[in-house]
């Protein structure tokens, strides 16, 4: 029979990357494309002690249906660590776990957003949930990123012109796909203009923990006196991405509204899961695994910058990010994007070209992506120095 | 500030199931209220065995992203079991993991069915995946239910009269609530049906493997020649529902679509629920097991069964069901439902009100719903002895 796809979805393909994910399953080709954590991050042995313990003590609560909101002493827990850390969620605010950063930020455009509103965002900004958003059939608008976070001037021009604006996605701490962060100057101008328009802000934060280099900075969600800061945590790059924990700390009324919406995804997320998170929390180990996982990915990162600066053409112009697991590399003005990306894969090496990650489905870039975090140190040696040999025209 | 919730939300109220499952966590009230399977149903001692063979042996598969299609051993496994045992799917077919079979009929809706498009279900039928549509701004049509399943004239008879109808949601086998299974005849024309007004059919079977009496009924995915069934299956009514692990088996162009809608929900199932669902059904005593299953629930609801005939007054009619965890009562006219439902809870059992399940929200029941599953044996027949005592008028 002929299938006749949704509106929603006809027009919606499968995200680039997790396509390339499926081509780079092939374990010769350089895996500069993922958005893979380092599998050496995953602190398997304490996992492997904690899922024995909540299996041996508590199988009926890790085998069984869970209320929609989270397990409830990983609510408490996260609660806790935001409030104390982070100084995070005030009177109003309540927190809920959901299956991954992805779908805490689905189910907040779906609560707060209908057909044709606005999402602003960053440009480039992380393509699955720009995904998830599309499939909401908002409207994105991209807003030019500099070395120091979001153009504020273009963001107020944008607030003040487009129709229906309801919410900013932002990704502050070492962005994805750019590695940029925002400056603090910048968060409270964010928050400031957020104000004044009246839009929710969308914190996104999956890499915050992974900082290498220079101060933290308050998440924006610190600064929310009134309620408009919906944030977004997860495990997934300090604990396991394959769990699917992450959290959302936000105003209750919303959430509310996010949580009936996960009632009809998933039910809750998987309950092992979940209780692994709250144990990994509460774990005596915890602040010294984060500073060995940091310091993991500044020794990674730091060898990539090093072979940039001995391989790359010094016309590829790149970001250097004090977190995170990604920098952003530019080609010099006259060079075909897909050309080097292609050339970049007949020599053993996938990237991600800059397109995937464009709000406006049919903008250009002159960049890509690399990763530092999944290949070896050999890996980043041996597909910086393919890559160098790609003729720059 | 003031929340606009979207459209799509803003009249949706959680599930009364999983709001009156918060309520009975007070372990003193009876909870025939509940969708859980029963706790001794899981098997413990080998999820504890699997669990620990997956973390010793395959670490960074368990920890990491995986395909947003599903772990490729498990969908594997269950494309040869639908196959051998079921004769389900053909050439054309696809079969993708979900975070529970709940995710399939949402992912499905969301790939077929445009706002105002209009969906078929049972009357009544299972909340969980009508709120699901709800979010959807899908119109849902309820076709009247009787002993063998569904009223096929009411069927020929809304396929004739309602406008843009995609799709029929159908339970076959031990329907929640009502605990009906539809006969071989009802099924085939069914399938006649919906292929001569061309519409999809959403075949959810979550207690498909729980018959505990009669003999089993093909699926009606299993008369598919032209691709218009999408099978929605489960692992949580014989493995772990906390686990969060179902699948479906439909046609491939739909799959595909449901995938990309998948990515932007939670970019894949937890990969260690996949790996312990590949393991039960590779295991050699998962035959054993299922039989260990069906025997637990015969024995419960057969003791529930007793109980009814023991203490209701018998203008009280309940359905007899052949396999699942649900039986449905129905109290005579001119009772009023919510002061019997009420008077339950008074007296420390939870049941729920068969309006709950309604199609349409503003529709009226004399029924409600029971479960033998989660309720322990003395649970049963102490809960029973006090729903006797409310007085019928």
């Amino acid at each position: 029979m002929e299938y006749r796809i949704s509106n929603r979805l006809a027009a919606l393909k499968p995200s680039a990357i997790r396509e390339i994910f499926k081509a780079t399953d092939n374990p010769s080709i350089v895996p500069f494309a993922l958005g893979n954590p380092a599998p050496e991050s995953f602190p398997v042995e304490v996992i492997r002690t904690f899922t024995k313990e909540i299996l041996d003590e508590n199988p009926a609560v890790a085998l069984q249906y869970g209320i929609t909101e989270g397990y409830a002493p990983l609510c408490a827990l996260l609660r806790e660590r935001m409030r104390d850390v982070y100084h995070c969620g005030r009177e109003g605010d309540d927190l809920i776990v959901v299956s991954g950063a992805q779908q805490g930020a689905e189910l907040a455009a779906k609560a707060l957003c209908d057909e044709g509103d606005t999402v602003l965002c960053e440009n480039p900004s992380f393509i699955g949930v720009l995904n998830a958003f599309r499939s909401l059939r908002v409207n994105l608008k991209g807003i030019p990123l500099h070395e120091d976070g979001l153009d504020i001037e273009a963001l107020e021009q944008a607030l003040r012109t487009e129709q229906r604006v309801r919410m900013l996605y932002i990704i502050p701490n070492f962005q994805n796909p750019s590695g940029i962060t925002t400056s603090l100057e910048k968060r409270r101008a964010v928050y400031a203009l957020a104000r004044k328009y009246n839009i929710i802000i969308l914190e996104d934060n999956p890499y915050g923990e992974l900082r290498f280099a220079g101060e933290d900075l308050p998440h924006i969600k610190s600064m929310d006196e009134d309620g408009r800061v919906i944030y977004l945590g997860t495990f997934s790059k300090i604990l396991s991405a394959g769990l699917r924990v992450g959290y959302v700390l936000g105003p209750a009324p919303v959430l509310q509204k996010m949580v009936v919406a996960k009632q009809g995804e998933d039910v809750h997320t998987a309950m092992l899961s979940q209780m692994i998170a709250a144990r990994f929390l509460a774990w005596n180990g915890f602040a010294a695994h984060l500073e060995r996982v940091r310091t993991l990915y500044r020794e990674k990162c730091g060898r990539m910058l090093d072979g940039i600066r001995r391989y790359f053409d010094p016309r590829i112009t790149h970001t250097t990010p004090q977190g995170g697991l990604f920098l952003w590399c530019t080609l010099p003005e006259g060079m075909q994007l897909m050309d080097y990306c292609k050339a970049a894969i007949a020599k053993g090496v996938a990237v991600v070209p800059g397109t995937a990650f464009l709000p406006d489905t049919q903008g250009q870039s002159q960049s890509f992506r690399l990763t530092f975090a999944a290949p070896s140190e050999e890996q980043i040696e041996q597909g910086l120095r393919l890559l160098g040999g790609i003729p720059l025209q």
